[in-house]
């Protein structure tokens, strides 16, 4: 694919429920569609605490969040994904995001993703704990000892930290989200095709 | 069609943007799919009071707010409907919904509630005001005159107050949304064809 061609960027928080279903359908459907993804991890917690939040909305508000599930449950089964809701939500993606961080632009990254993404809401797994993720970058095809020392290094999260000011300064408020180069924000993943499209005018 | 055919409850609140792009295809979408549409009217606001918002939550979150004014404008363009931001949001949709309830199974009222929209949200008109009600009522088949005296009657009033409990009992939490005979719920104008798709089951 061209590098000057059709590029999306796909921003991802582990704890999004939503951003699972995005994110493993995202390599097909973007090669479907001829469009370059850049991947990027960032954090939802300091936005919604701007925001007056301390906890997900799903779980401040009890008919949004039943419904979430609901929503979750039959999508997922229309995808052909493993899905559960699990025993912890949201649990502590910030680990997870410096790893992915860490692995940006490597090819093992993006299989790392919807690993973890599986690992989270496929599987109950404690997607905090060291071993697991160190595990799924192995079996992604990268290295997962050496993953978990570069995501514990000041640059690494420094990047991270910098790409969630990032998101917040596009108007980036929940997660996925979908940015074009020419700004256009598209939020869901019910808004994944339509950002393809987007990203392909011109082209 | 069958009475007992495919059905769908379409939820719908007069200050909610999505619900025009909903309310604008039902009529086209519904008849294409063999779906027989219950139009219920009801009012967000006792239920965000609920939740403990006493604004629209597209006031109370500045970001989220300004992707939904974009958004709506891409959509509406997509669909090629008028639009454009109100001068005034959220407008109080309380009379309208009366009116709407005064029309519940009269032929007029589909095409009253979609003017009502287009008014809001593609022509900055105040919904509040009876006269712009009547007019719309008259310009959609019905008797505006007797429409609005129906919307004042206690009768009417008490039905709107039932259908907003009743859509708090289905667990509704915005608008539009869409329910199911045996018990679906879905939300948002970006789920109506799989509510369809639902709906169709077993038919």
């Amino acid at each position: 694919m061209s590098t000057d061609g059709p590029r999306l960027s796909f921003w991802f928080e582990f704890a999004s429920t939503y951003s699972y279903l995005a994110a493993a359908r995202m390599g097909a459907a973007a090669h479907a569609a001829g469009i370059a993804i850049d991947w990027r991890p960032f954090l939802l917690g300091p936005i919604f605490a701007d925001q007056g939040m301390t906890d997900s909305p799903f779980n401040l508000f009890a008919a949004k969040g039943a419904y979430m599930w609901r929503d979750m449950a039959r999508l997922a089964g229309d995808l052909g994904l493993p899905f559960q809701r699990p025993s912890q939500f949201p649990r502590n993606g910030l680990l997870a995001a410096r790893v992915a961080t860490a692995g940006l632009g490597e090819a093992w990254a993006p299989g790392f993703v919807v690993a973890v993404y599986r690992a989270n809401f496929g599987e109950d797994k404690d997607i905090a704990d060291p071993a697991l993720l160190a595990a799924l970058v192995t079996a992604a095809g990268g290295d997962g000892t050496a993953a978990l020392a570069a995501a514990a290094t000041p640059a690494v999260k420094d990047r991270l930290r910098a790409s969630t000011q990032a998101a917040k300064a596009l108007g980036i408020f929940g997660a996925p989200s979908f940015t074009t180069p020419d700004g256009e924000l598209f939020w869901g993943n019910d808004r994944l095709e339509q950002a393809f499209a987007w990203a392909r005018r011109g082209y």
